[in-house]
Formats: C-alpha cells, structure tokens, sequence
C-alpha cells in the first residue's frame, strides 16, 4: 500500500497546486496553496483504490481525489478559525488564520470549498452522468447533512457543556469525518455507476475505526508527530470515544471495525489488498 | 416584469423552503432558512428569463434560480462577519451572526455555498451535460477567480487604507458582484447548450449598473427603505464609482450602461422584453 499511497500524494498535490496556480494571485491564493499542503490524503487514496476497483482509469479519478482533498481543507480552515475550534496548530504549522487573517482563512475556506466542486466538472472524469452524481454526493456528504451539520452538533456540545453519550457521539463523528470519508470510498462506482453499496458498508466502519484512532491519538500521541495539539479533547472534558469507552475497550472496538469493514470488501478478493491494508494503517498510524 | 418578478420570488422561495427543510433541525437549519429570506431576487429572475429564452421550461429552470439565491445569501452571511465587513443589518433584520453566533454564521454559510452546488445536481433541470456545465460556471464564478477574488480584494484595499481607482473598482466589482449576475444570466444557454455570448455582454453591463447603482444609494438612499447601513462607504473613506465619478456623471454612467446591456439583446427583439426592463429597474431602485 504505501508505494501506492506515496504515488497519490504526489499526483494529488501536483493536481491541486496546477488547479490553484491557475487563480489570480494574491493572499487568497497564497493562503489556498498552503492549505492544502501536507496532510495524509487517505480521502484521495480511498477515491483512487475505489476507482481501480471499478475500472476507472487513474487519470479520471485524479480530479475527483483532489475534490475531496479541497473540500477536507476547506473544512480544517474554518474549523480551526477562533470562532469555531480556535487552534493555532495544524499539521505542524501555524494555523490559516493565525498566518494571514481571519477574513483570509474566511474566503480561502469558501473558495477551496468552490474549488472542490469545480473539480467534479472536470472532462477528465468522464461520462457527465457521472460527474453529476459525485456532485450530488458530495453536496450531500459536505453539507447541512452531512461534514457542517456534524461540526455544529460538536459546537452546540461544546457550547452545552454537557458531554454526549456514545449514540450521539457516533451520530456526530458520521457527519462531521464520516460522510466526506463514504463519499470518497463510493467515488468509483459513483463515476462508473455502479452499485456503491458494499464500499459504503467498508467506508461507514473505517470512517468510525478512523476517529476512534483519533481519540486514542488525542491521549497517547506525541505532538511532534502527530502536528496538531494533543491532549486538547480530554482537557477541555470533551466526550471522546475514550472518555466513553477506556483506553482499552476503544482499541478492541477500533480493531472490530475494521474486520467488519475489510469483510464488507469480500466481493472483490485481493483486488481490494489496498483498501485492507488502509483499514489497519487507520487504526495503527501515529500521526 | 413586475408580475412575473412577483411569481419568480415566490416561486423560487417555495423552492429553497422546501430544500432546507429537508436538512435535519436546529441552528444552523434555522440560520440557513433565515439567510434566504427576502432579497430582491434578482439574480433568480435573470435565471428565469434567460432559460425562457433559451426554451427551458420554468420547472427546469427553478431549482438553478434557487441555487443562483443560495450562492448569492452564503456570500451575504460571510461578508458580513465580523472579521470582514461587520455588518449589524442585513435586509433590514439583525446579520445572521448577530442574531446566532459567529461559529452558526460561518457554518450557515458553508452550507448554503454546498447547497448551491448540490441544487445544481437536480435532475429537473435535464441533461446531465447542462448540470456539468452549470457546476463548472458556478464554480468560477463563485470561487477564487471570481465572487471569493472580489470580496479578497475589497478587503485588502480596506486594510491598505488606499483608496482604490477607476479601473481597479471596475476590477473589484466584476468579481464581487459581476460575476454571479454573470452566471445567472447566461443559465439559459448553460443549460440548453447554446451560445451565452450575448446574454454575457448584457450582464457585464447590468452588472456594473447594478453597482454603481449601490454605490449611489449609499449616499442618496433612506435606510428604513435599503434594509441596510447607507453612507457606510463614504464614512470608511472607501472609493466608490460616486467618490470616484461624481454623483451626475456616476448617474450618466449607469444609463450608459442599461443602453449598452439592452442593445446587447437584439437577436432577442420582444422576447427580451423583461431583461430591458430589470436593467432600467436596476438603476431606478431605491433598495
């Protein structure tokens, strides 16, 4: 998997940074570019295996990887902006508002968000068919159902006060990392129109598996590697699936979900050795 | 114009009413269904006239009105924000930060740009070859080469504090607003995959016209009849086409351009009966 991952960096960064460099220059664009840098691109990697699985071309996913890869930064942006999580660190550097400006980190957000859209237009993909339903799918993942409805619910939580309990926790987690993680995994079928559901069932345990991880990362991990602050969730007494779980029972529950989302993959064998190896990757990384 | 601009508002109401109350409840639905009230609903009408005369049915046409609208409220919420423009009043109500919370404005406003996007994928407007290109128009004209670039730039001649000239207003505006009157008047043709070009020259005229039209009710306008802050401008010391060109020769101007953006419709002849009007609407408005 990882000489694979490592290609799709590559080819995803050059695919954004041709799609950025060609807007007027400024601190807009210079606060867009530095946005998307970095980051494990796993969203581009899913979109990518999920394409191959269903015969689309490389090239032909490449737009959409880094759609989603745009639309993930857009959502870090403004996460991170004072008024909503107000972090001064993201992937081991300074935050866009904290470089440039509010009002910067604002529009960067906003246009990396168009941007996003603009890329599911791209010829390349294919068939317009095609490109209609990824944009109906991502406006549905990224939207007031799905990616901003769950950011809210954390900020009306956090507001609250009250911690949640694992139900409405698990309902947060599946809008706010989930859905843009189910519309990357469904890219594939979703271009080539084919039945996306089995890698829905794989992306919906994985996307979990995934913020599980992050939680036992918010506890264990080292801020040097990880880029971000640690220990902020449990400081703040935020409900995490650790706070919920222990330590332990939420490490066995990272690893039952990924063999129920790995099972999920079934129909497909060792065409989908990447997807598998991706599931573990997610529960074991350090960063 | 008067009658079928009362039929699009309503319609185009009911549109984004019934949209946003498909999404699940709370804040940030609430704030999204507050953002879309009112408005003069301009751009919605240059959507339905120009699909009319480009012979797409009313019914195919409406849910880009309601996208147009959606774009045009998200822009609205964020440039009114705090670390923007710091607006209290908008359409005579408090901004949707003041009357929520900054964290609610910004992510209403995500979601109304992703709703856009998402009403553009609706398959009453037909061929999915019409949807892709509506997608990709939206996209640059919203994003950072367009309506985000425009607003960029307002903002940094603001913290400059150096008053901007001529041509670099004319630059700024093209952007901030030009463009989406732009993408609205040439929906017809979007869709239908027919040359816009004419439809295009009409709406850089109505949409510079549309400007200067602002800009001198800021200084001439009530604001119990705006809904907004008037003299906003002139006390910020910020150029306009008025503090530029003087309030006559900035009046000239925009009757210049209305004759400009009509001669523009001729292959239309009567058809275009209602854009001739809205362009004569536009600079004799007083909100």
């Amino acid at each position: 998997m990882q000489d694979r991952l490592d290609a799709v960096r590559a080819q995803v960064q050059a695919e954004l940074d041709r799609a950025i460099d060609a807007l007027p220059g400024g601190d807009l664009r210079d606060a867009m570019r530095y946005a998307v840098q970095g980051g494990k691109r796993l969203r581009a990697f899913l979109v990518m295996e999920s394409a191959r699985l269903h015969g689309v071309a490389d090239d032909a996913a490449l737009p959409v990887a880094a759609a989603v890869e745009a639309l993930h930064a857009y959502s870090l942006v403004h996460d991170d902006l004072p008024a909503m999580d107000d972090d001064d660190l993201r992937r081991g550097q300074p935050t866009v508002h904290v470089r440039w400006t509010e009002a910067t980190a604002i529009l960067a957000g906003d246009a990396l968000q168009t941007l996003a859209f603009g890329l599911l237009a791209d010829p390349r993909i294919g068939a317009a068919e095609g490109r209609v339903r990824l944009v109906a799918a991502l406006a549905q993942a990224s939207g007031a159902a799905g990616m901003v409805w769950g950011q809210a619910l954390d900020i009306a939580a956090e507001t609250a006060g009250t911690p949640l309990d694992l139900a409405a926790i698990t309902e947060l987690q599946g809008g706010k990392t989930g859905a843009l993680i189910r519309f990357a995994a469904t890219a594939g079928p979703l271009i080539a129109g084919d039945d996306p559901a089995a890698l829905d069932r794989y992306a919906v345990a994985l996307g979990l598996a995934f913020q599980i991880a992050d939680d036992i990362l918010d506890v264990t991990g080292d801020e040097a590697v990880t880029g971000k602050r640690v220990g902020k969730d449990a400081g703040a007494g935020k409900a995490t699936f650790v706070s919920l779980l222990g330590l332990a029972p939420a490490q066995a529950e990272a690893r039952r979900l990924v063999t129920v989302g790995t099972k999920a993959l079934s129909q497909y064998g060792d065409r989908a050795g990447n997807l598998h190896d991706l599931a573990r990757f997610v529960i074991e990384r350090d960063t």
